[in-house]
Order: structure tokens, then C-alpha cells, then sequence
């Protein structure tokens, strides 16, 4: 029996989209526990044998600064769920919530790993081969130095390890070509500190890859530092939104149109469905000693029971532990 | 009557795609000359009253190292092609070729103008309100300073006001949120560079703005480093190809989804016209003491036409001297 702690007030939605996501995972997944944290009055109406309900009087808001949810909301649906992590009673965490909040408060509360300077973001986004490319840091470290972007590689190694149980998960440098002498000067060392790590087996290096590799799946793992992973999850979000108004507007032009929307839309739904970014939902932050899963603010019930399972997963494929072990192999390198 | 020196041989298919472009062109436009510039032999079956062949015996290689195009090739196609500018004889000057070498070249013969220390790669994006969004620098520097965000800030100004007729283009700084506290400690400084920039109104300074905001049309200008640039340029290059190829695929699954591919094509037909990346190509050098565009290395004939249009428009506009005038009011903050 795994047990996941959820931040039942989180995300733009609460718990409209957070208890039925619980619903459906504790009906297909009999080997789960869920403690559910947020208002008591708000959760009491969901009955579930495998179910307990945590009270936690406040609520971090979405546009809460940091320093409001650390310091003035210690009995927040956020923080009491993570203490669920700190204390044993779980083993991994879910929250919808403020993205900055969460992470200083995870940081704060569960400290990071022996050899991890930073924890980072890791995002799974779809690729062409119809599976993830996982791409850290997304965003937690927007001034990184190489040693972070080798601890980020074997972060992401243990990820793709215990969650696609791939031995030996291959790792790509984000950079502007492919070229060992492409890049910034702080790229350039990355380059080569991973190409050490590589040599000694500590991650399975492919090299630097460029924007585009991403989506190619050139390799299973992306590292960058999270200024430009940042900027690149928003802009290619911002296209994919373009992309979708634009063959909206045009299907729906005129009564031509949209007769022809009629008899393309099982495909277009095929195609929807291949790139659902909700299937992919449920970000890791890694580098902790505790599991804690972000799951998109905007996400439906669909998308959190995604990063449910991603977290459920996590779990269950003792990531901790693989992410441990890593970290202590590579730690002659930190 | 302007006159554009075109490198003929640049790009992946040479002469193929730049003589029709270049015929298609002077058709449309009789206030223009050409200086065709490569192998005397491939441009000679080009006739034309307003189009000059100026020989060039060697042609830099798309993957030709920026060295060897500068000191070994000193005849090549490009070279000449930006001699025509510096010398007098044309107003701007139009390539396909290898970006690292033009780049080069175009500095080493033209010089940056005073007051810039580095010139910059401004690209248009399209977005979603049907015009685009100009994003500079996109690899030409990938270490960067604040100093350097607000020449490229500068430089993008002068490029819209020039193309697109707009007198106070407004600036976006790309970052990883809009609060003036986000950011990398150079982005935070460039920030406060632009603020003080826009209150002088040496530029129309918008404020932060983050990746999806590219394809939104936030602003007309949006400035970041090199490197930055170039990943985002790529990763939505990537994963636009992906959502082409996902689309084809599912069109093209079975009798029934081919015969809704027939019905809605001419819908997607009129979004990808929308989209169309050809209708935009043409990427400024600016912050030279002579205009240089740069074309896309797989442009097709239409799409090598836009590049020379944006050229031509940029010389019948003035470019450079609205940039030197600008760059002029801003002296004092560089």
C-alpha cells in the first residue's frame, strides 16, 4: 500500500478538480491511500475507505508571494501536505499550487539531498516519437552554474529510471549547436563536466542538443538551466495555444467550414489526444529528500489524476532511493 | 531606384531558389536593381535590364567554419555580396548562407556602428494577433549584458519603426515572469536599463515579458540573449515540425480519414498560409554600418522573395539611418 498526500485546495480549481482526480485513482488503483489536506467543511463530503481527510485552516493563493506562504501561512492545505512527506505518513506529495511557494517550502521543510545544491524542475514534455522528453530545470534556478547542470543530469537520470524503467536514460546538453565549442562560456564547462560524467558512467551523455531536439526525442533527458527552460516551456505553450486558436477561427469561418470541421473532427481529436499535454502532467521536483509532484495549475480532473499517477509511480519505483544512489555515484564530480 | 547585392549561391539550394526569387522580384518591383553575385557559369541564362552578375569563384559551405569562410574564401559569393554594400554600389545586402559566417564577414567588412558593441540577429515570429513579433538576438551573442540587451532593444525599435511604420514600438524583456523582481541577476539589471531607457523614451519599454507572450503579440519587440533566443527559435521550430508531422499522420491513417483530409483541406490550407513561416523570412543584421538579411538556409523560392523584400523595404525606409539616429538618443545610457 503506497499513500500520497494531496494538496486538495490547490491549482485554479481546488477541490471541484482535485477530489474527483482522487475519486478515480483510489477506483482504479486498490493499492493506493490518499490523505486529502485542505478545509475540513470543503473535503468532508468525500467518503472513502482508503481515504483520510488532513484539516488545514489556510490556503496558499496562486499569487501569494513566497515569503506570505512561508511565513504567515504555516497551517496551509500546501504545507500540511508536505509535512505529510516530512513525517513519514506518505510517500510522495501532489500539489496544483504556486509553483514558487511549493518549492520554498518543500526546500524549507524537507531539505535537499547530501550533494545536491538546488533542487530542480522536471517536466516531461511530448515528442514526436510518442513518447516524453524530460527537460530540467524548469524554472526553480535561474542562475545556474555547470556543477547544477550536472546535478540536474543525474536527477533527471533517476527520474527517467525509476519512471520508464530505462537502465540508462541518455542525457542532452541544451545548447546552440551541436558542437562541443558551441555555447555560452558557463555551457562550454557543463560540456564538459558531463562529458566526464559520461566517460565514468555516471549518466549516459549524448552530447548537446539543440531547441528542436526536444520535440524530436533525440534524447530521453534535456538539461538546461531554468531561465531558458522557463522561457522555453512558455513560448512553445504560447505556440501550441496559437496553433489551436488559429485552426479553431479558420473551421469556423463559415457554414463551408465547418462542415468540414464535422467530418475532420475524429481525426483532429486523434491528434489532440497524441499531443494532450494533460497526459504528460505532473512536473518533479527533484533533489529533495522527499517525493513532491507539481501538478499544472490550470490542470482539469484528467490532468491531476495524471500527476497522481506520475507521483503513485514515483513512489512505487522507489525514485528516492534510485535518486540517492546516483547522486552518491556521482558525487566525486560535484 | 535601390539596388540589393544578392548571394546567389547561399543557402541549401543555391541558384535554384535565388534566380527565380530575384526574377520574381524585379517583376513585381520596378524601382529595383540586383547585383546577382556567384559563379559566373550558373547566373549566366539570367537576363535581365535592371540585374548585374558580379563574379564570385568560391562559395562558403553551410557548414563551412566561420575561420575558414574568413580567411580561406576570400572570393566567396557572400563576401562579395557584402563588399557591394560596403563599397556603395547597393543599399543592402541578401543571403542564404551559413549565419556564423555572415555574421562574421558582415563585421569584419562593415564594422558595428558607434555605439554598439555587438550587432544582433532580429528575427519576426508570428503571432496570433496575424502580424509578428520581432525577437532579437537570436544566436549571435550568447553571452550577454545588460548593455547589450539595450542596444538590441535599441536596434529592434529602429528595425520596426522602419518595417513595419510604427513610430514607438513597444519593447518587451523576455524573462521568467512579468514582476520586476523575476529573473537572472543580469535580466534583473537589464530590466532596470530598459525602465530607466523607457523613461527617457528612448525606447517604448513595456516591461517583463515570458515566452508565451512571443506568440500572443504582447509587444512588437521582445529582447533576450543569444542564447536564449536561439533555443526558444528552435524549440518552437521543433515543435511546430511536430504537430505537422502528427497532423499528416492522422490524416493520412486510413481511407476515412484521407477522404477527411480532402474535405478539410482547404481549411488547413488557409491555416498554414497563416503560419507560414516563408511569409516572414528574412532576419535583420543589425547594429552594422550597411543593412544585411539574412534568409533561411532551406528557403524556397517564395520564401527567399520575402527576404528580399524585407531588404528592399528596410533601404526604401531608411533603415539605417533611423538606427543611427537611435542609437544616437541612447548614447548615454550605453
Amino acid at each position: 500500500m503506497t499513500t500520497l498526500a494531496v494538496d486538495c485546495m490547490g491549482g485554479d480549481f481546488g477541490p471541484a478538480v482535485t477530489l474527483p482526480a482522487c475519486r478515480r485513482l483510489l477506483d482504479k488503483r486498490p493499492d493506493v491511500r490518499l490523505l486529502l489536506v485542505g478545509q475540513q467543511d470543503l473535503l468532508a463530503s468525500f467518503q472513502h475507505p482508503r481515504a483520510e481527510i488532513v484539516h488545514a485552516a489556510e490556503v496558499v493563493a496562486m499569487d501569494d508571494p513566497v515569503e506570505v506562504a512561508m511565513r504567515h501561512k504555516k497551517q496551509s492545505s500546501m504545507r500540511l501536505t508536505l509535512e505529510q512527506v516530512k513525517n513519514g505518513r506518505a510517500q510522495a506529495a501532489v500539489s496544483a499550487g504556486n509553483t514558487g511557494a511549493l518549492m520554498a517550502i518543500a526546500r524549507y521543510l524537507l531539505k535537499t539531498l547530501d550533494g545536491i545544491e538546488r533542487p530542480a524542475i522536471a517536466y516531461p514534455l511530448p515528442n514526436v516519437k510518442g513518447g516524453a522528453t524530460t527537460v530540467l530545470d524548469l524554472g526553480a534556478n535561474v542562475d545556474c552554474t555547470e556543477h547544477h547542470l550536472l546535478q540536474f543530469a543525474v536527477l533527471g537520470s533517476a527520474l527517467d529510471a525509476a519512471l520508464k524503467s530505462r537502465d540508462n536514460p541518455s542525457v542532452g546538453l541544451l545548447n546552440v549547436g551541436s558542437e562541443a565549442i558551441k555555447g555560452s562560456e558557463m555551457i562550454k564547462r557543463a560540456g564538459e563536466l558531463l562529458r566526464q560524467a559520461g566517460q565514468s558512467s555516471v549518466i549516459n551523455f549524448y552530447g548537446n542538443v539543440e531547441g528542436n531536439d526536444i520535440f524530436k526525442g533525440t534524447t530521453d533527458i534535456v538539461v538546461c538551466d531554468g531561465f531558458v527552460g522557463n522561457v522555453t516551456l512558455k513560448a512553445t505553450e504560447g505556440l501550441a495555444s496559437m496553433v489551436s486558436t488559429l485552426l479553431k477561427q479558420e473551421f469556423s469561418r463559415n457554414l463551408l467550414t465547418k462542415a468540414a470541421a464535422l467530418v475532420a473532427l475524429p481525426v483532429l481529436n486523434a491528434f489532440k489526444r497524441r499531443v494532450d499535454p494533460r497526459r504528460h502532467n505532473g512536473a518533479a521536483l527533484l533533489g529533495l529528500r522527499g517525493l513532491v509532484f507539481k501538478s499544472h495549475g490550470s490542470a482539469d480532473a484528467m490532468a491531476f489524476e495524471y500527476a497522481l499517477g506520475r507521483a503513485l509511480d514515483a513512489a512505487d519505483n522507489q525514485l528516492l532511493d534510485k535518486i540517492q544512489r546516483r547522486v552518491q555515484q556521482a558525487s566525486a564530480l560535484f
